[in-house]
C-alpha cells in the first residue's frame, strides 16, 4: 500500500469500499427475538411467510350491497335491476342467511360477501325505492368490488424478506397477519475512540491550544441514526501502547471500531500499526481519493472492520457516509439489493462555478433551494476545519473523480447525510 | 361544510392542511431541558447562540511550518526561502517561544500559531536541508492555512436556530462549543384509537368475517418516525358513548388524537359528532378531494387536533402523510421554512400510462428502479384494500388534481413514506 518513495497510494473510495465488503467474513451481527411493538426499523434476520390467507374471508372493498353479479347484468339508469333487500351483513360476523336470485344484502367496507353472492354494487349505483327494494342502475361483473381468499397475501407466501429494515407499513402487515413475535438482527454495538493530546471532553474547560471533542458526539448520532448502538470510549492518548490497549478492549465487544484524529504528526501510522498489530487481515487501505478524507484507514480485525477517521469535523461525516455506513449496514444484516441510495441521493443544478483537482473526489457542503421548479445546489464555502459547515448543509454535492471542476448550472449529484 | 343534498363538500389537500394549520392556535408541546447525549432529534425550542469564539485561538489547517508569510514572498523552486526550524507546537498546548525574521517552527493541523507567525507553510512546499533548515519553495499569503479567532463561529453568533430538529452534527457542533445541557421540546403524545366491530387485536384468535388491527401498528411506528410518542388507546366499539368516553381520556394527555376507522356505515357521522360535541371549534373539514383518502375528517377541539382516518391501510399511510404528519410537525415545534419537502420528493417517470379521475388528487403505490440514469417508478397495482401494497412501496406517485391521468414515461412526483 507504499509506493516507491514510501507514501501511502491512494485509492477511490469504491475500491476502498470493496476491500473492506470483500476481503474477509465480516461478523453479522446476532439474533434476537423481538415483539412487533419494539422491532420499529430492526433488520428482519429470516425471511417471514405468512401462516395464514388474507383475508380469510371473501370481502367487500366498497359501501353496498351484496349480490349476484348475474342479476345486473344489462342494468342502466334507464332500464334498473330490481332487487330485494333480504339482510345486512354485520361487521365482523358471518352472515348467517343465503341470498338467492333477485336478492341482496347491504354490506359495508370490509364486510364478509354472504352465500350465494359473488359481487357487491356500489352504494352510488343503487337508488333506494321502498324499505326492502333496490333499483340497480350500472351492472358489477363477477368478483367486482370483492377480495377473495388469500387475494393480499396467500398462506405460505414469502412477505418479508430478510435483510429488510421494517418500516411503520411492515409492522403493520405483521400485525395484519397475527404474526406479534419476530427475529431480527440485534444492532451492532459501534466502539468510537477519540486520539488527539489537544482534545478534551466538552465538559472540561478549554485552555488555549484545546479543542472539545466534537467526532464522537457527531459520529454516535450517525451510527444511531444508522441501527447501531454507539459506545464513547473517551478520549485517548496519541501513543501507541493507549491506543493499543482500548482497541484491544473494544474488539472483546464490539461489532466495529472507529478512532477519530489525531492530527499530530505520526499519529496516522500509529493508528495503522495498531490495527495491523491486533489481528488479521489488518490494514486494507490507508489513504483515499477523496476530499476532505484523505488520511482515512480502514482494515478488519478478526472479523470486526476498524476505521481511522481524519480529525476534521468536516471530513468525518462525509468519511462516515461513504465508507464506513455501508459496511455498518452490511454487519447490521441490512440487505444492500434494497438500494436506499436511489432515495438518498438527488440530482440539483449547482448555484456556482467550482474547480476540483483531477484524481480525487470532491464532496462541498450545499444547502437545497428550490428555484421555479428546478434544485439548485448553493455551495456553503468555508475553511475545511470549520466546524459549522456540515450542521448547515442539506448534503454533499459530488464532484467525481475524473472532473476538473463543474460550472454554474451544472447538473451534480447531492448525497444527504 | 355540507352541501344541499346533505353530502360533505369534498376539499383539497392543500385547502385542508390550511384549515388546520391557520383555524386556531395549536397547542404546541412544552419544554424541556435534556443532556445532548439524549437530544438527538430532538426539537429545538430556543436558539442557540455561541457563548464563546471558535476557535477561541489562531490554528493551522494543514501539517507544515508556522512563518512570518513575508518571509516566504517570491519564493520558487528555483529561488527557495532559508529558514531556521527553532522548536516545535505541541498539540493542545500554548508555544512558549516567538517566531522572528527568517525562523520557523514545525506545526501540526489544529496547532496553535506561535507569537511573531501569521501564516503556515505547507509540508509539501518545503524541503528539509538538515535537522534545523528548510527550503521554502512556494509562498504562503498572510492568513494562508490559518484559522483566525472566531472564523468558525463568534461569540455571540446565533449557530441552531428555534424549530431546528438536532442532526448527528448539531449535537457535535454543540459539543464543540461546550454546550453540553440544551432545552427542546417535549415529543408531542398522540393517541391512537381504532374503531370498528369487525377489528381484533394480533395477539387475539381470528373468528371468520374478523381481521386484525393493523392501522394501530402502522401509525404508531409513522408517529415514532417523525417525532412524536404514540399511545394506543386499543379498540373501541363503533358506538357514540364508545368514542366520546375513549377521546375524552385522550384528550386529557394527548397532543393529538387519531381514530381510525370503522368502515360500517355511519361510523363516519359518529366521528364528526363526537369531534363537534367535544369541544371548539370541531371539525374543520370532512372529505378531501384524495385518492384513496376521501373520507377523511380533521377538527380541533380546545387546541388539540383530532383526525378521523379511513380504514384501509393503503389509505390511511397516504392521509397521515399528507394531513396529519404537518399538523404533529408544527405542534412538536418544527420550524416549516426549513422545507423537508425537497428533500422526500424525487420525479421519476412512470413506467405505465395511469387514467385518473379529474377533480381529485391520486396516490398510487410505487417502487423505484434506476434504468440508465434515469428513476422510473413503477406502479403496484392491488386493490386499495390490500395491506401488502404499500408494504411493497418505495413511495407515492401523484396525480394532481387537475390531471385525468399520466402517460407512460411522463414525469411524476414520488414521495417517499
Amino acid at each position: 500500500m507504499r509506493d516507491m518513495l514510501g507514501r501511502n497510494e491512494l485509492i477511490a473510495v469504491e475500491q476502498a469500499l470493496h476491500l473492506m465488503l470483500h476481503s474477509s467474513a465480516l461478523k453479522t451481527s446476532d439474533e434476537i427475538d423481538i415483539s412487533i411493538e419494539e422491532a420499529y426499523r430492526f433488520i428482519l434476520s429470516r425471511d417471514i411467510c405468512s401462516p395464514e390467507n388474507l383475508p380469510h374471508f371473501a370481502k367487500s372493498t366498497v359501501d353496498g350491497y351484496a349480490v349476484k353479479s348475474s342479476d345486473t347484468f344489462g342494468a342502466t339508469e334507464g332500464f334498473p335491476s330490481y332487487l330485494k333487500i333480504i339482510d345486512e351483513v354485520l361487521m365482523g360476523e358471518v352472515p348467517l342467511f343465503r341470498i338467492t336470485k333477485g336478492e341482496a344484502a347491504k354490506i359495508a367496507t370490509g364486510g364478509m360477501l354472504p352465500e350465494g353472492t359473488d359481487a357487491v354494487v356500489m352504494l352510488e349505483h343503487t337508488q333506494l325505492i321502498d324499505e326492502t327494494t333496490i333499483e340497480v342502475v350500472k351492472p358489477v361483473s363477477p368478483g367486482g368490488h370483492v377480495i377473495q381468499i388469500g387475494e393480499d397475501v396467500k398462506k405460505g407466501e414469502r412477505i418479508l424478506e430478510k435483510g429488510t429494515r421494517l418500516k411503520p407499513q411492515d409492522i403493520g402487515a405483521l400485525a395484519g397477519l397475527g404474526i406479534t413475535d419476530i427475529t431480527v438482527f440485534r444492532k451492532p454495538i459501534v466502539s468510537v475512540i477519540g486520539t488527539g493530546d489537544e482534545i478534551v471532553p466538552p465538559e472540561k474547560p478549554l485552555a488555549p491550544g484545546q479543542v472539545r471533542d466534537i467526532n464522537s458526539y457527531t459520529l454516535s448520532g450517525l451510527i444511531q441514526e444508522a441501527g447501531g448502538t454507539a459506545l464513547k470510549r473517551g478520549i485517548i492518548k496519541d501513543d501507541y501502547s493507549s491506543i493499543r490497549g482500548i482497541m484491544e478492549e473494544c474488539l472483546k465487544d464490539s461489532h466495529m471500531v472507529l478512532i477519530t484524529g489525531g492530527s499530530s504528526v505520526g499519529s496516522k501510522d500509529l493508528t495503522e500499526n495498531v490495527i495491523n498489530d491486533c489481528g488479521k487481515p489488518g490494514v486494507l487501505f490507508h489513504g483515499l481519493s477523496l476530499k476532505p478524507g484523505k488520511p482515512t484507514i480502514g482494515g478488519i480485525v478478526d472479523g470486526v472492520p476498524v476505521f481511522g477517521l481524519p480529525g476534521h469535523p468536516a471530513a468525518i461525516v462525509i468519511c462516515y457516509k461513504l465508507i464506513v455506513q455501508p459496511v455498518l449496514y452490511r454487519i447490521a444484516g441490512l440487505c444492500a439489493n434494497k438500494n436506499p441510495e436511489i432515495k438518498k441521493n438527488v440530482r440539483a443544478r449547482i448555484s456556482k462555478n467550482i474547480s476540483s483537482s483531477p484524481g480525487r473526489e470532491e464532496h462541498i457542503g450545499v444547502t437545497l433551494e428550490e428555484r421555479e421548479g428546478e434544485i439548485w445546489a448553493i455551495p456553503l464555502l468555508g475553511k475545511s476545519g470549520l466546524i459549522t459547515t456540515l450542521s448547515k448543509a442539506d448534503g454533499t454535492a459530488v464532484i467525481p473523480l475524473n472532473k476538473l471542476g463543474v460550472h454554474k448550472g451544472e447538473l451534480v449529484e447531492v448525497r444527504f447525510f
